[in-house]
């Protein structure tokens, strides 16, 4: 070979191992692999505006708040983190649920800066931020329900949040949720969106709702804020219930890290807007308004940070429910699990010594541990039709499904979670700085 | 520049990327940052004698099977894990634990398969191992005590363990222990040994023990398999109750991965061959028992896998101590917190953040948060005098101190663990292919 020959061939190596070394110090995606193809074309909830700016917050150059308006009459239920460091919004919402409703209401987000732990000075900035909502919007202050997230510990400066409000106001319309669900975003890699629709009578009545990841994601709750609107009239108290019901199988069964945010927040509003009556025992919307949910809790386990394995682990067979929900957790949780389905080893054995730690009581030699379809253990032992190859292929696809029969009781739960990877240590080791 | 010249130049920078790209793809140390220098020369027990043999159990060409013989007299106390899912090993140690001591006794341990969750094959093949030891060294089989780490869920090859009996015996002297802290590593990057000696009256007794890691170390206990030798004499009630008690404070106050082993073993025997009694509430015993059990301890911790950070926990001002331990370990075993560790990130938020998620009482706004002596949090909020770039400072080196306060009571913990890091996901998702 020529020299000239030799020098462009090595050239090519030199950017050849370049290229190599970029993707093997860079374990991020720009966008999930089990991310959804799109974002879903989400219905005008008939009784909502929403609108979103760039107010500079921490993030420079994106939508970091957002402003949803509700109706006069609209009924506002919520959820929230059960951390004993709750932030200061997450307060002050819960001191808000179930006041009146005959007036109008508003939800304030912003991004970049959770205000939790944040004294007195927190308290303060909720004050600031809800007082000129409420001038803006002329709504009454107590309807004027705030959520935060990035960053803790440092103080929220929430004077560039109230800057925006008159621009936040003029851009109000019915159809910016998709704007408002990017506002919301941290390291969420996808906005997250969901609907259902439901005929009650001849009428239909609409749900729609955005969330955000995407670590510290674990009951109760997770960093996640969830907004829910649907224009069906719904008594405070009736939402309510439906809400808290139905979250402890969607959002309180979702787990990324084990780790709980400070700033957990789910609002449901019902404008009322459509007219149709519904209450709390209104099988069709529950099951309309659980599909909702679902499918925003799904879609944050399929943005766990550096997730791509998303994981239903489905334990049935316990001696309570809330047993079978131990174990689940446990399974869900387990680091050795996680970098095992990351690896796309069919470990069972880590499966095995989940359910041993997990607190709840399991009998060895009566469990049965299949991957998807594929029995790979029961009676205390490997059985005996498993073939390991089987089982690694079954591995190697994006969901999984890891179901365990315990053989002691009629308990079930279903929980779900997303493998554990280089790019969650990549995100998270370097995350403030 | 020549051609030659460039060609030189293009194959120095095609080494170095190859050297980086290395360095990126593997994370793994051979041996632990946190190692100590060199294993400590541990002194001869009277009344124990010490093998070790390459059996092939699955690794080639290591050592990988140790024999430990007690003199007649000896007592045996042990703690083990308490997962539901224990190993046949765990379950028959448990089960022959206070048995009469006049006879002798005999430790034999393998590494490279846990036999855990190997159904009635896993009992037949303690039964086998124990039956062969009793009747090379001539003492009962319900004195033989097994343990053994590795893959779950595989049949332990007994008679590669059962062939080399008669070579394991021919080899026992009393000044092998640092063999048998070889023969028991799986991923442990270094063998761990300790030891102390206590002066009671004129006479001098000596404890000496050796320990595996790695993974799966967490509260109760680790896939920890830990082995104490003392000469002191004591019977096996105090023994017993000594163990126990200074278990709690030491291997159950560690954790690596928060993952619970099903065959975490720890045996203590007294050979009683320097002739001075000990009861358990000889203040000097203990104290130089439970100097050994933490050094152990912290080793196991300091060689966790993938650590390059040993973190103390400490709690104080908690409700009660067992509040203060759930503090913790919420802290050590969170995920953001080791990562952030590993980052050398002074987030605090995500300490706030871990002690709200605990499910013990904690108020925001009475904690006091110190990394080493630098004063971070106070009173809800970051400390005024706080400066991050003494934070940052302080993360930088490999022993670090997360020190709370919270300030509501008199419950006080410490517990170690490591950080999470690339290396932990690189170990973990390949383990067993």
């Amino acid at each position: 070979m020529g020299k000239t020959a030799k020098i462009k061939k090595l050239k090519k190596k030199v950017s050849k191992l370049k290229a190599k070394l970029a993707a093997a110090q860079d374990h991020t995606h720009k966008v999930s692999p089990l991310a959804p193809a799109s974002f879903p074309d989400l219905p005008v909830i008939a009784g909502a505006r929403f609108s979103a700016v760039k107010a500079g917050v921490k993030y420079k150059d994106r939508l970091d708040v957002m402003l949803a308006e509700l109706q006069a009459g609209s009924t506002v239920a919520g959820v929230f983190t059960k951390s004993a460091t709750r932030s200061a919004p997450v307060l002050d919402c819960q001191a808000k649920l179930g006041g009146a409703s005959d007036k109008g209401a508003a939800f304030l987000v912003n991004a970049g800066n959770s205000n939790a732990f944040t004294g007195a000075t927190g308290d303060g900035s909720v004050a600031a931020i809800t007082s000129a909502v409420a001038g803006a919007l002329d709504v009454p202050q107590d309807r004027v329900f705030t959520a935060s997230t990035g960053v803790i510990g440092e103080p929220l400066p929430h004077d560039r949040i109230t800057a925006k409000i008159d621009e936040l106001k003029g851009l109000l319309v019915p159809d910016a949720m998709q704007d408002a669900a990017q506002a919301i975003r941290t390291t969420d890699t996808f906005p997250k969106g969901a609907k259902a629709e439901v005929k009650i009578g001849d009428r239909i009545v609409h749900i729609a709702g955005f969330a955000k990841g995407s670590g510290m994601i674990a009951p109760d709750m997770a960093t996640m804020l969830v907004f829910i609107f649907t224009d069906a009239k719904i008594a405070q108290e009736d939402l309510q219930a439906m809400l808290s019901d139905l979250n402890e199988d969607s959002f309180n069964a979702i787990t990324v890290d084990s780790d709980t945010s400070t700033s957990d927040t789910l609002l449901l509003a019902a404008t009322g807007a459509s007219g149709v009556d519904v209450d709390q025992n209104n099988t069709a919307f529950r099951t309309a308004l659980n599909d909702v949910m679902l499918d925003l809790a799904h879609q944050v386990v399929r943005d766990g940070e550096g997730a791509t394995k998303f994981v239903e682990v489905r334990v049935t067979g316990a001696k309570s429910d809330a047993e079978a929900k131990i174990h689940a957790l446990s399974i869900a949780n387990s680091p050795l699990v996680k970098t095992a389905v990351a690896g796309e080893d069919p470990n069972w054995g880590r499966v095995v010594m989940a359910i041993g730690k997990s607190g709840a009581y399991a009998d060895r030699d009566l469990l049965t541990i299949r991957f998807g379809d594929i029995l790979v253990a029961e009676k205390g032992w490997v059985s005996p039709d498993y073939q390991e190859e089987a089982g690694a292929t079954y591995m190697k696809q994006d969901d999984l499904l890891i179901d365990v029969d315990l053989g002691v009781g009629d308990g079930q739960a279903t929980v779900w979670t997303c493998d554990l990877t280089h790019a969650y240590i990549q995100i998270n080791a370097d995350y403030r700085s």
